[in-house]
């Protein structure tokens, strides 16, 4: 059985739920990053990046959200979210994953992980400053070009929605009103009705208490 | 056939590597950033983002460097950077990767692109002192726990070698010398004996000319 390694608020709730969309046999350990547990020997012994998501397979671990995704595409192709038949496609798929992780993923973390690129404070600040900006222009990049509709990659829905749906639920917080960006309300709201997405949802509320 | 966009000093060597190592047809387009032609208008109509590397198929563009590797592995299967058989296998490439362009690429571009995220001077001079030690953290990880020698993935070459290789490249201006990485230096100095490797920084020079 597969064990997944999550944390609130965190992009492993993207693998979480196509983990579901994928009637996928796993184990969910939520981890507490109040209690610093990413940290802990125990977890960094597993991974030693001491970073969500992690996915335990039988030959051995994984790490890196887009990694993941594809993995659960590759091995459940069967699946709402299995791996088009076409390398264009899927190409596109991980095209579009990539950008989450390497530019909107990075331009949200600015605001709460300034720490990792500067130690004076005042720089932190501006980082967060810049916050609503930066993820501001990504995603009307998104919004613009980039979601076919009704999911991102048109009729057929992928792992690229799970994780679009993941980043979006971080706009409020991070100082972007998501309804400035029709394509990506909708696509949010139409995320919400899967009973993937409520399942991981409810799943990870009640782990974590 | 292929149209390949790519830019001096930029991660496009890493698919421009790739394309060599699987005897792809491509024709390759150099960028001059200096003449900012990644945002004239005839490139932007092909790329909004305005970056490199973009890969134009047939079926249409692609972006995004772990995307285009992964692109050239499974369209090129026989080739030395022909995509495994094996899900987890090609799941481990795509982690490496993954943490090539959202962690070490970005740890590196805030020393030149710091106004991505910040306005302010002095926040960005900040960022940019940082670098050597960011820089040298990921480096570390790669050097210690990800390299499994004598290519990344151990004896199976991939499409994590040139990108590694890439952002290997980039160190010495980064301010990390990688003579303190000995698993780094050797896997760098494999790769420059590569005829793919010396093809393509051939092919760089001259078309940039």
């Amino acid at each position: 059985m597969l064990e997944f390694y999550s944390a609130n608020g965190t992009c492993a709730l993207a693998p979480h739920i196509a983990l579901r969309e994928a009637s996928a046999d796993y184990q969910l350990h939520m981890l507490s990053f109040a209690k610093k547990e990413e940290l802990s020997e125990p977890f960094l012994s597993l991974n030693p990046k001491g970073r969500v998501p992690a996915l335990v397979t039988d030959k051995g671990i994984l790490t890196e959200c887009p990694a993941i995704l594809a993995y659960i595409a590759q091995t459940y192709p069967q699946s709402s979210v299995g791996m088009p038949a076409d390398a264009f496609d899927f190409a596109q798929i991980q095209s579009f994953n990539s950008y989450l992780c390497s530019t909107v993923h990075v331009a949200h973390a600015h605001r709460m992980r300034g720490s990792r690129w500067a130690d004076d404070p005042a720089a932190i600040a501006e980082m967060k400053r810049k916050v609503p900006e930066t993820v501001g222009a990504c995603f009307q990049l998104i919004n613009d070009e980039m979601i076919a509709g009704p999911w991102v990659m048109g009729e057929q829905y992928s792992i690229s929605d799970p994780y679009l749906y993941t980043l979006s639920s971080w706009l409020d917080g991070d100082g972007v009103d998501i309804n400035t960006l029709p394509n990506v309300a909708a696509h949010f709201n139409r995320m919400q009705e899967r009973p993937a997405v409520i399942a991981a949802l409810a799943e990870q509320s009640e782990s974590s208490q």
